[in-house]
C-alpha cells in the first residue's frame, strides 16, 4: 500500500532531523526567543527581501490562520474567502470560533479576483452587516490551482484602495513557487500582501508556519495573541531549526520542485491513459477522473481522497506528493492505471 | 552560561530522537490516526489501568487546557483555581478568550483544598454569577509543592457530590509521580479525576502532552474541539512516537526521578550551605532566597528566573532541573554558591 | 410624508400603554419574577396548548436568536440558513459572535426545504468540518413567504430523525399566523419545533419576543445565558405587562390581521394599478417593482427601503404595514400611484 | 408588603409616561435615528459639556458594560476592577464571555486607588500575562459609596500616563451626583473618563443606559457593535423619549436628590435606633447591621436583601431607595423598627 492521501504521510525532510539531532543537548531560551529562530527569521527575512517585516514562527495552518485572522480584526468584521476556501471549509469553524464571520464566494477554480470581492464590499453596509475587511486567499488555492502575479496585484490595489487587509494562506507555498505557471517570488509576496503564512508542514517540515507580518499596523503586540491562542511552542528551538534549513540552502524550493513534478508524472501519465481531469492543477495536487470500478481496484494498493462524486459511475480522486515521494512508485501508479484501462 | 531557567531548555531526549529517526520515511495516516498514536495510547491506558477512558496526543500545555476546559462548560460555567494557577496567571487569559470566567482562590502554597473549593460554591448562586463548574489543579503546583493521595480524594469526592468536574493540569507530571512525597500513582488519577494531562514537553520530550478523558460524559465528539482550536497535528505521528517512547519502558518516571534528583542535590546545597528556601518543594522546581548580590553574582554564571522580591535587600529565584541536567553542573552550582557566601 | 419603512415605526398599541400606566406605581420583584411575567407566560403556555415548556420574555430579536443559539449549541456545532436569513444577512455575524458559523443555503423564496438541510447534512462529515445541529427558518420569511403546515412537519420529522434542532424566528410571526396561506397554530409550532420565538416588537408591543423552548435539553438553567448576554430586562414587568395585553384577548392576532389586511389592500392596489410584483407576499410586507422615476416620486411622499435593483430602469421596494398603519394613507397611495401611472 | 429590595420595583416616572402617551403615535425612523434620541444626546453633550462626544442609547447595565468593554479592547487585554465591582461579581462572566479577563483588586471600601491599579499593572509583563488595559470603577460603588473628585483625577492622570482607558460603571449616577460628599459634575466625568455610562433603570425610567464615548479612539464604527451584541432597539424612540425628559429639566438629578433624601432618613433612623451600619453610604443604598429576630420581623411587612452575615446572629441587609419610595413608608420602617428594638 503506497500513500497518495497527502503530503503529510512521511516523516521531516532528512537534513532537518540531522539539525535536530546535531543541536539537540545545546540548551536554548524557550519560545521562540533561540538561535535557531533568530537566524531562521534572518533568512526568511533576506528571501522575502524586507527587513520591517515581522516573522513568528508556529506550528499548524489552522493555529496560524485563527491566530493571524482573530488578532487582525475587530469583533464586528468578517473575511471573505472563496466558497472552497480551508477557512470555510475545512477548519471547523475556527474562524468563527474566534467570533468572525466567513463570508463565501462561489468561484469555479479556488480563485478570488477583484470582482469577487468588490460584489461582497458594495453589498454590505451599515451597522446590520459585518463589515467586509480582510481578504483570504489560498496559494495553491485547495483545488491545485495557481495565482499569476497580476492577479495578486490586482487584488492588492483593491484592497489597499478599499480599506481591506490582504492575507495568504502558504499552507503548500513551496508547491505554488515552483510551478510551471508561477511568476512571484517571496519578495513579491512581501510588497503585495498585508500578511501571509510560509507553511512547512506540506513540504518537508515535521510542523512549522511562517507568519509574515507585512504591514506595520498589524505587528504590534502580536505575541499575546500567539500565546492566548495556545500557539506558543515551549521548546521553540523545533521551528527555528526546521525553518532554517528549508530556507539556509532553498531546501523550500528544491522540495516543491520535487513535489510538482511528481505530480507532473503523475498528470502527464493519467492524460497520457487517456483519462480526464477534474482540473488541470499545476501544483502537487492531481485530480483524475476514475470509474468508480478503477477506483475500487487503485485502492487496493494505493490510498488517497475521493475528492467529488462526477457522475454515477465517475468520480474524481486526489492525489498528493510529498518531498518524500518516490519517483518508482510514482511510474508503478501509472503504470498499474494503464493495465486497469485496458 | 548554564540554564536552570526551565526544563525546556534542551532538545528532546535520545530515546525519542532516535525513534523519529527509526521512523522518518514509514508512511502513516495523519492526524493521530497513525499507529505510533494508537499505540502510545494502548500503553497510557494500561499504566492508567483503565481502557474505558479517551486519550488525545495534543502540542502544548495552554493549548490543552484551552481546549479541554472549552469544550467541557457551558457558556455560562466557569473554572475554580489557586489565585497560583497557571491558568490563571501565565495563560494571558486562554481561558477567558474561550468565554469562561476563571474565580481565582487564594492560598499559601498552591495547593486547592475542599474549603477553597466549597468558599467558591456556597457564595454563589443565583442567574446573575457565572455557575461554578469545573476545579482545576496542578500537580506539582507552580511552586513546586505536591497533593497527598487523600487530598486528592476529598477534593474527588467534593466534586462529585456537587456536581462539579476535576480536572489537572499535569505539565510536569513525571516530577510529582516521582517525588518523595508522592503517594499517587496514574491509576488513582484515572479513579479520581474526570479529566487530566500528562505532560511531556518539560520531561523530555520535544512537545507533547496526553489529554486524558476519564468521564464519559466528556468524550463526544471532542476531536472537534481540537481540531477547530488549532489542535490538530497534522503529522501526529511525532506525539505518537514521543509517548510511545516515554512510557514503553517508563521512561517518562526515570526522567522525573532524575529531575527530582538533580533539583535534591540542589535544594539540599542550599539549605547545607544555609540559605532559606521560599518554599520547600519537592518536585523539579526549587526556590531559594537569596541577596541581590549574590543574585547578581550568579547570573553571571547561570540563567534562571526572579520569582519574587521578599524584600528590600533579597529574593526568591527559580531553579529547575530538567531531564538533560548535569550532576557536574549541579555540584559546580553549590560550589560556585558555598564561594559567594564567603 | 408617511412611512412604510417597517413595523416599527409608531409606539405601542394603546391597550398597553393603557395597561403600562394603571400598573406603573405596583411595586413587584425585577427581573421577570413579577406577577404580569407570570400571567402572560401563562397565556401563553395555554394558546401553545403546553404547560411543560419553559418561556422568556426578551427584548429584541437579534438579542433573542444570539442568546438562545449560543445557549443550545456546543462551539464547533452549526447552523444551517438560507442564505436570505436575518440571522445571515441583517444581524452583523451576532451568531458568529458567540463563536458559531451559519452555513448558508441558497434558495429561491426565502423558505429551507428538507433537501437543503439534507445536502448540507451529507457534505459535512469529520472533525475537519462544524457538525451541523440547528436548523434555522424564519416565518415569515424575511421576503414575506410563508410556510405550509406539510413543510414544517417535513422538516420536523428530518430534523428529529437527524439529531437536529430546529429552530424559527418568529419575528413577524402574527402576520404569518393570520395570513391567507396559513394553516399553523401556535399549537402547532410547540409541538413541530424545539425552539422558536414569538415577536412582538414588529406587532404592537414597544419591545419584546417571547422565547420558547419546547425541547427539555434546553431548559436547564438557560437563565444564566440571558444574563451573561446583557438580556435580562431589570424591570422585566414591562415585557410581562406587554404580552399579557398581546395574548390575553387575541389582540396579537388582531394586530397580524390588521396589518396583512393593509398589505393586501396595497398588493391588490399595486396589481389593479399593473405593476408587477417581486414576490407575491402573503404577509406584511409588499414587494413592488417599480420604475427608478415612480421610485423618486414616491419618495416625495412615502418613506419606504428599496430592495433590490431589477434592471437599469426598474427596482423593487419594500411596503411594510404595522398595527398602526391607516386605511386612509393606504388608499391614498394606490390612489398616488394610479396617478404616477398615467 | 413594602419592598426596599432595589431601585426598579416600580414602574417609570410620570412625566416619561406621559410623554410616551403623547408621542405615540408619531412616525419616527428605527433604530435611534428618532428625534427624540437625537434631542435627548444633544441634552446630554450640553449638560457634558462638550460636543466632540459620542452618545449612545442602550437599554441595560450589563449590555452597556459588555459592548463597551469588548469594543474598547483586543483580544489580550484585560480590566482592573474592584472585587466588589458589578462586573466581576454579578454579571453572569458576561465580560469574559466576550473573550477578556477581568482581574480583581481586594479593596475595603468598594473604591479603586491608583495603588491597587499600580500593583496590577506592575505585577503584569510579557505575553504570558494577560495586558491590562481598562480600568473599570462604580460611582457609586456597589455598597453605596461615592468617589471623591481627586480621586476621580488622580486614577485619570495615572490611566492617562500609562496608556489605561478609564471606564464609569454608572448605573446608579443619579445618586452619585447629588449625594451629600459629591463633588463631581457630568462635565467633570466628561473630561477625566474615556468612557462612561449614565443608568436611567435604577433612576426612573422604564429601561435606558446612556454610553459616553469622550475618548476619540473609542467612537469609530461602534453601531457595529451594539448591533452585533443584541443591543440596537428597532424602537429607539422608546430610548429617546426616556433620556430625553429626564434631561430636559434635570428631572434626572431631583430623582437622585429624593432617592438620597430617603436613604438618609432611613439611615439616621437606624442610626437613632442605636443599630450599627455596615458601611455608612452616602448614596441611595443603606447597609444596617440587625439582628437574625429583628430581619425575620421585618421581612414579615418588607422586602430587601440580605446582603452579608456579619456573624451567627447579625447579618447586613440592604436597602434601596427610588424615585418613587414614599416618605411615610420609609417612616413607618423606622417606626416598626424601633417598635422591634425594644
Amino acid at each position: 500500500m503506497y500513500s497518495f492521501k497527502n503530503d503529510y504521510s512521511e516523516g521531516v525532510h532528512p537534513n532537518i532531523l540531522k539539525a535536530l539531532v546535531e543541536t539537540n543537548l545545546i540548551q536554548q531560551p524557550g519560545y521562540g526567543e533561540d538561535e535557531y529562530t533568530l537566524n531562521a527569521i534572518d533568512i526568511l527575512k533576506s528571501k522575502i527581501k524586507r527587513e520591517d517585516i515581522d516573522i513568528h514562527l508556529l506550528v499548524g495552518g489552522t493555529q496560524t490562520n485563527l491566530i493571524a485572522i482573530s488578532a487582525f480584526l475587530r469583533p464586528y468584521e468578517a473575511v471573505i474567502s472563496a466558497a472552497t476556501g480551508h477557512i470555510f471549509v475545512n477548519e471547523t469553524g475556527a474562524i468563527e470560533a474566534t467570533g468572525h464571520k466567513v463570508i463565501p464566494v462561489e468561484v469555479n477554480d479556488g480563485k478570488l479576483r477583484v470582482e469577487n470581492v468588490k460584489n461582497v464590499v458594495d453589498s454590505h453596509s451599515g451597522v446590520h452587516m459585518v463589515k467586509p475587511k480582510l481578504v483570504y486567499i489560498s496559494n495553491p488555492t485547495e483545488i491545485g490551482t495557481i495565482y499569476k502575479k497580476s492577479e495578486i496585484e490586482e487584488l492588492s490595489r483593491y484592497c489597499k484602495e478599499n480599506d481591506l487587509l490582504f492575507y495568504m494562506d502558504g499552507a503548500r507555498l513551496a508547491s505554488a513557487l515552483t510551478s510551471e505557471e508561477n511568476d512571484l517570488t517571496l519578495a513579491d509576496y512581501g510588497q503585495l500582501l498585508d500578511s501571509f503564512y510560509i507553511g512547512a508542514t506540506k513540504h518537508g517540515a515535521l510542523f512549522g508556519e511562517a507568519l509574515v507580518l507585512c504591514n506595520d499596523s498589524l505587528k504590534k503586540e502580536f505575541g499575546f495573541n500567539i500565546k492566548q491562542k495556545g500557539g506558543l511552542l515551549a521548546k521553540g528551538r523545533a521551528l527555528g531549526i526546521q525553518f532554517y534549513e528549508l530556507f539556509k540552502n532553498d531546501l523550500y524550493l528544491e522540495i516543491g520542485k520535487h513535489e510538482n513534478k511528481m505530480a507532473k508524472i503523475l498528470n502527464d501519465g493519467i492524460k497520457d491513459a487517456e483519462f480526464d481531469l477534474f482540473i488541470d492543477s499545476s501544483s502537487n495536487q492531481v485530480f483524475p477522473i476514475f470509474s468508480n470500478e478503477i477506483i475500487e481496484e487503485l485502492e487496493k494498493s494505493y490510498s488517497f481522497y475521493r475528492w467529488t462524486k462526477i457522475d454515477e459511475n465517475n468520480s474524481a480522486i486526489r492525489l498528493v506528493t510529498s518531498w518524500a515521494t518516490l519517483e518508482t512508485e510514482v511510474l508503478k501508479f501509472i503504470e498499474t492505471l494503464k493495465n486497469l484501462k485496458k
